[in-house]
């Protein structure tokens, strides 16, 4: 029980089901618990200084299996989603994201008849992905960037502009390119404050 | 889209799925984001004051659809545990919970091509369940209770002791009645800490 999963993965299969999956991440780097506040940062050559403590960030959601193309996952996984404690103030405060912004996707295996569970899915220590979705207005010229990290420790790269991710985002986010309606504490409050995006409004029907 | 399932579903149905699950919660309310520290407080009669902010907690982990019992879920729901950020800090450097711990269960709908997601299952805006498993030694002749809580601004409801919950976290909990087996990233805190219980050492056969 509670061995790891992870090795059966290979590592190609991962990369292609991350990207395929055209997800969503976090912002400028506040500590939620034992630190600081964090400033964003980043390498000499423009890679991403991973987030170290984004699980003490506060969580978005998780979904299991979501996939936005015909195609089902192939295997069953988890995503947790968490953004930084000063972006999560702000966007409550005014329903959408201020500027360093940074939103953490993290990819974790799904393990069943583990311990005492008997059906269902529950999450393992093995993390299969992680991405982040930045807003750093005067870094990106589009405001916002996703970053793509082999591990944890490792630093993220750059996803380039062309990248379906940025078009899927800008054309179905529900708040300023992100997929706020897959977060069920942040979407009444965008709705309350009327931020929904056009787009989605037209796309779901949602009351603005 | 992003209608509600929560209708379709029965309170008596919620109530009987919640106690099966005899799931897992939270303690001492300390407060991540907005406000500062709390006190765990409860009402004249022993119920418990609701847990507002727990979202701004420490998340540890969701789950999907899990059961203890030999009966499947009949509908796909999520589960996700937070615990408040005080008990968190203790547990990362010790391997085991202080007094004053207070973990949180929320169960969420689980909802399926919504928006862009054409498979796997995202979480909805509807709360299904709401329970609290806390640590007051000084209050508790077991050191920890079982609270249930109708909705999230209403007072908890104490598990009697003989409830399945008690006996069932005291026989297979990883770490001091508690399931940490399910939590993926203090799993590795309490096997490298030695905390994990000799109960779940002998049925996972951990290392320990």
């Amino acid at each position: 029980m509670l061995t790891s999963l992870g090795a059966n993965v290979s590592a190609a299969y991962l990369i292609a089901a991350f990207t395929l999956a055209c997800p969503e991440m976090p912002s400028a780097p506040t500590d939620a618990v034992p630190k600081p506040a964090l400033e964003l940062a980043y390498a000499p050559n423009g890679e991403m200084l991973p987030p170290t403590n984004y699980r003490e960030w506060i969580y978005l959601s998780s979904g299991v299996d979501m996939s936005y193309t015909a195609k089902p996952a192939d295997m069953t996984m988890f995503d947790n989603v968490f953004v930084n404690p000063d972006a999560y103030k702000s966007f409550v405060r005014t329903g959408t994201w201020p500027d360093k912004t940074m939103i953490v996707l993290e990819t974790r295996e799904a393990r069943n008849k583990g311990s005492i569970s008997q059906h269902g899915h529950f999450q393992g220590t093995n993390l299969m992905g992680l991405e982040v979705h930045v807003k750093d207005t005067s870094r990106f010229p589009g405001q916002w960037a996703f970053f793509d990290f082999a591990s944890p420790t490792s630093n993220g790269t750059l996803f380039p502009p062309s990248a379906s991710c940025y078009s899927c985002h800008r054309a179905h986010g529900a708040v300023d390119t992100t997929f706020v309606q897959f977060y069920p504490t942040l979407l009444p409050v965008a709705q309350s404050k009327g931020t929904l995006s056009p787009e989605f409004v037209k796309e779901s029907g949602a009351a603005q």
